[in-house]
């Protein structure tokens, strides 16, 4: 990532009453590459190589790799491709050391240790401001290790090489990172966008079928809430996509990555210092249902489940024509997504539904005012502000029904 | 502060070979008041409760305190004038809970489980996104509580009430936060600008006299670099300084932080991406005196130090005239600040002095090449990306030897 001089640097002096105030004002401006690629590290292809000389092309940079271990267990001979790689390419790269494996999964998020033991292997190594952290792996791990990188030294650059469906189209393109602490999800984290994000279509082949489906999910949501034409195209595709057919996994992925950046560069909020999160749509719910569920869900099952409720909300509030629900849900039964989860009826000793608590989390989580996607059509979203319990208990019992039904 | 709309959103599409690249680019603006006032927590000053209004007049906001030790001794009865202040705008503000005391100075920058505790008590509040976080004390205090609150829940809004000369006419204006980790100063933190910056004059007035000279190596440091005119003005009134008269001492800060400002707006580089650290002209020296001191020496006392070596250096390799070390050497006299240090002159087992890893130590920092200010003449700076071993012994030798003399 590159970012250019910040083009406004006034200073207002202003005397109010006996208090003198500066106004300081300046822009940061951010550019990263989100590339698409196959075979990332094989000798020949050069991405990684112009990525990391793109500023400084005569140096020597020094990376640090840091692997889930999911993806060593699929592709054993990884270390062994990035020292060839690095060693067909030594007069411009370097390892800081020998790659960091790190456990995969929303486990990684929930050991501080892990994050101090990364830090530590940061500072050891020397890895400073102007080496490069090169992760590889899940959105856990993204997230994680890009959490160190960004508070490290106040931000090491940092090239994410997602390698999964969820990673390569949602989290790992855009400009978060975080950790879970004190029983919060992300409740450590900051905004740092990464120097440039590597896409590697060869790391779709190896996951598992659930894995595959699980990610399809994010972009159900997108094209839901802003592209209409998506929506049609993952209808019209539905069955490519459930036997995860390379090319229509391809398009998938690119297309929901590129919803995905033009929503962070024109929403007008890219750090999100305001309480609406358009893209959040359907997560109220899929952020709870994880929790509930001891992460046995996936998320991206989680937010299948909670674009299938608040999509049946839209309904039932009259946002959204009857028909649409049954087009959601049949999309999601196509590539194999259930649109429930036993847990929705779950109560507390209250004798109040468990998921109901989400919607506060959700709230405290943004700070201030609750704002919710719904939506007015396919392909629209629509901001609320309040969530009537009884249309919520509804919805729960007519998706229920439904998948008895099924 | 708010961050306005990014101005820039759109992507390029570029194929390249077998890849395809998707060029991510947006802009965010950053705004904040710095403001000078006497009486912050008077019930009649409406500078606080203007800040925290200004965006969503309507609601009453939540703030919770920090306060370091060492305002809380000089200051016993601040946690009464904070309840007043905020039970006479009690439609506007309330207290998330309790103030909380962070004991003073650098040592609370050393001690990891400070950081956890403070986080622990914002998920324990209820601490969210729009939620203040007001941090009264000196530098140390608001660049740890700073870092917590810049991480908690990706950040959380920011009002700095810098209470030392050094924090109001420098750290506490900028953007940036940190905490000490594995032995390196900083080596966590973000660059986080705050939502407002509130400086009191009033609690300079209870500062120690060792504490208000302190704090002025960084007005003599920048007027240095950056500002003739101001340096002129410093030496013109070092008498009044020195006797820390409220008048002089007052524009000195505001002066001070004012060039800071500018210097952060306009150097094209707010977030120190690159390798230059023009203000920190004469700090690779402080932070080493600083550490080799176990910081009994102050962070100012440190840093007049490393401005005089520097100086000395400038004159000694030609850069700068004879006689403006004299005149520089003068001024830290006049106000009181020493220009040397014996462990100037401390070797290691090895024989080498011991000062000297201190310009690895800042290449590390800085990543990459190493880049040092030093002066070309009274008011500007020139940036030296190396340095001569033998003239820096040399420089050390006569800085000493000129203390002697006196």
């Amino acid at each position: 990532m590159t970012r250019m001089p910040p083009e406004v640097g006034n200073l207002e002096v202003k005397m109010h009453s006996d208090t003198h105030i500066v106004r300081q004002r300046f822009r940061v401006s951010y550019e990263y590459p989100v590339a698409f690629t196959e075979g990332l590290f094989t000798p020949e292809n050069s991405l990684l190589l112009s990525t990391v000389t793109a500023y400084e092309p005569e140096r020597q940079h020094r990376l640090f790799f840091c692997i889930d271990s999911g993806v060593m267990d699929a592709w054993p001979g990884l270390i062994t491709d990035i020292h060839r790689y690095i060693h067909s390419h030594s007069a411009s790269m370097s390892l800081a050391c020998e790659p960091v494996i790190i456990q995969g999964g929303e486990a990684c998020k929930n050991d501080p240790q892990l994050v101090q033991a990364l830090l530590t292997k940061f500072a050891d190594d020397g890895v400073d401001r102007q080496s490069f952290v090169v992760a590889i792996g899940g959105g856990a791990v993204l997230d994680m290790v890009g959490y160190a990188a960004g508070t490290a030294h106040r931000g090491i650059r940092l090239i994410r090489v997602p390698t999964t469906v969820l990673s390569q189209n949602d989290a790992g393109v855009g400009v978060k990172n975080g950790v879970n602490a004190f029983g919060n999800k992300n409740f450590l984290g900051t905004f740092c966008p990464p120097f440039a994000v590597l896409n590697d279509v060869r790391f779709i082949d190896t996951l598992e079928d659930r894995d595959k489906r699980a990610g399809m999910a994010e972009a159900v949501k997108v094209a839901l809430i802003r592209d209409a034409q998506f929506f049609e195209w993952l209808c019209e595709h539905s069955a490519e996509l459930g036997r995860f057919e390379r090319s229509a996994m391809a398009y998938m992925i690119r297309r929901c990555a590129e919803l995905h950046l033009q929503h962070i560069a024109t929403s007008g909020d890219p750090f999100e210092y305001g309480s609406a999160r358009p893209l959040d749509f359907g997560h109220w719910a899929a952020h709870k249902l994880e929790v509930l569920t001891d992460h046995a869900l996936r998320h991206g099952e989680a937010v299948a489940i909670g674009i299938a409720l608040d999509s049946c909300y839209s309904v039932e509030a009259g946002l959204l024509p009857e028909e649409a629900l049954e087009t959601i849900c049949g999309l999601f039964d196509d590539v194999g997504l259930a649109c429930t989860h036993d847990l929705l009826e779950a109560s507390g000793v209250d004798g109040r539904l468990l998921i109901v608590a989400g919607l506060e989390e959700f709230r405290q989580h943004l700070g201030g005012e609750l704002t919710v996607t719904m939506l007015r059509k396919l392909g629209e979203g629509v901001e609320v502000h309040e969530i009537d319990e009884g249309l919520l208990l509804r919805s729960i019992d007519r998706l229920m029904r439904r998948a008895r039904a099924a």
